[in-house]
């Protein structure tokens, strides 16, 4: 395992240097953009040169976020830069897009809260015990007496309150509520952040739960709870990719059952299957694995040739038969 | 405005009395039972006699909390006390049918957090500042050096996590955030306490969800979302009242709505009315104080004599009137 670096050599080259680069993963979520968001606004502070780049760009619903103006999608023409900064990104090609775009950079910064981080870069910073890197980047500020601004106060609280499921997952520490009380102590609202990342989604989504509900398939003596979504029910509620993330939890929560199931019809006659366990013994990722997909023990994927109808029958069975082994 | 007592007058009796008895409102929540299973923990610590009572006993789905088995219903009898202990309860006539099972009482004690608390009772202290009444239990044990213990402290979390829903609602303060950290040094198991509380419900209350969801009305130019719920529908599907507690945010959040209502008929023909107002300018509050009801600006509910229909009709014109004033 590598040593990490101190947070006061970060922090010397943030003072030091002048034209950063800031990154974090494709596909981003509320701490990968409130890192990117928070490390932007603290250089623009130290009055410094700052691209923030994200593969996606800006997704709309993070738009709220403060600074969200300056995250760009990666330049078509390769750039230099003298430092550039990877956050919330456990392997560097992680950044996607982004890798190509950048010619050159003097220095590899890599600040991450994933246990599998290799401590990739020139100054590399890991600590799993941290929910959340937006705490890292909380104590890498406070700590080093950078800048702390009301914004950049905001787009940390993002980042740690998303990647801790609202103060709720098991990762969370007393430092992460301490740092939820410093960051209220900055100006946080948290009234209204909360209800921009929680409580704020289209019509669609509501309608397509519904639409959701009314085939739920309790099988495997109730141990399973499963629903399928069929195209034309996707037409006529007008539902993007994006609308169905999460509502497998509504069913997952239900109690007695050990796995949910969601069946996605997708063009060309494949069917995207997620798969979520509540119990490490029953390890839904073998289950994907037979249909040729894969992830963790207790979710997992796959994207499975055939109708509806049909993979929704030949994946409850694999399930009944993974449910069978424990 | 009657003025509050102190905190350590409160603490003097809890030392200097014998036998307790304690309450909280009727159809209790979260910070109700975790407020009533604090306090008896509390007093028995202190080696005290303790009676715990709630109108609705104790409900299934709170069962998980330390020291639950301490809740019983009201006695038949009435029964004497030398103190009488409410908490997290607005009027005192919400203690339901337990105000009848008190024969007498040397002292009553009012610790509530309900902006329209009269300050009833012998010792009362109003808080409306806390975000849940849990809060001040912890200032009063923690400040006055009264037992804390980690079971208590799970207690504390349960009643603070539900009423701040997971500390998000505008009402949590910086001081909310510190003391989850102290909870959480006390021994609170963060994972495991959420996962009771927000990840586990029975499979009813999905049904319940897809019925509500297929009767989903918007009006006020989709400013407010609506359902009902009779009692045809909680026969069918076997509910029990604590089963649509929260039910109520899945409308609420989404985009563009202002109000979100509930509409629950319940026996002898009156509708129980739940509303959420997203914006403190809407005041709900306001609403249902036409209806006889109460509550805070952005969540107050009512008892309304009248069928389903007609009290949602009614409801839903005072909501319009109320969003005309903004």
């Amino acid at each position: 395992m590598k040593k990490n670096c101190e947070l006061g050599e970060i922090a010397g080259v943030l003072r030091n240097a002048n034209r950063f680069l800031v990154m974090s993963h494709v596909r981003p979520d509320g701490d990968a953009y409130g890192c990117e968001l928070a490390m932007a606004l603290c250089l623009r502070e130290l009055g410094k040169d700052v691209t923030v780049w994200n593969e996606d760009g800006m997704l709309d619903r993070y738009r709220f976020m403060p600074g969200s103006g300056l995250v760009e999608r990666p330049s078509a023409e390769p750039r230099d830069f003298e430092v550039a900064i990877c956050l919330d990104t456990a392997v560097q090609d992680r950044i996607g897009s982004c890798w190509g775009s950048v010619r050159s950079a003097g220095c590899w910064i890599n600040i991450d809260h994933h246990i599998t981080n290799n401590h990739y870069g020139d100054l590399a910073y890991v600590d799993a015990s941290a929910p959340a890197a937006g705490q890292i980047l909380y104590e890498l500020f406070a700590g080093q007496g950078l800048p702390l601004t009301r914004d950049m106060a905001a787009n940390l609280y993002v980042a740690i309150s998303t990647d801790t499921g609202s103060f709720r997952y098991p990762s969370t520490t007393a430092r992460t509520y301490e740092i939820g009380a410093e960051l209220v102590r900055l100006g946080v609202d948290v009234g209204r952040l909360s209800q921009e990342v929680y409580e704020s989604y289209p019509r669609r989504r509501i309608e397509l739960l519904r639409e959701l509900l009314n085939v739920l398939r309790m099988s495997s003596g109730d141990r399973v709870a499963s629903f399928g979504l069929d195209r034309a029910t996707t037409a006529r509620v007008g539902a993007l990719p994006e609308d169905n993330e999460g509502l497998i939890d509504t069913i997952r929560a239900i109690e007695g059952v050990e796995v949910a199931a969601f069946f996605e019809e997708m063009e060309g006659g494949r069917v995207r299957v997620s798969l979520r366990s509540k119990r490490p013994e029953v390890d839904v990722s073998r289950v994907c694995a037979q249909f040729g997909g894969g992830g963790h023990t207790l979710a997992a994927g796959a994207r499975v040739a055939g109708s509806l109808g049909e993979v929704e029958t030949r994946v409850l069975l694999a399930i009944e038969h993974e449910l069978a082994r424990t």
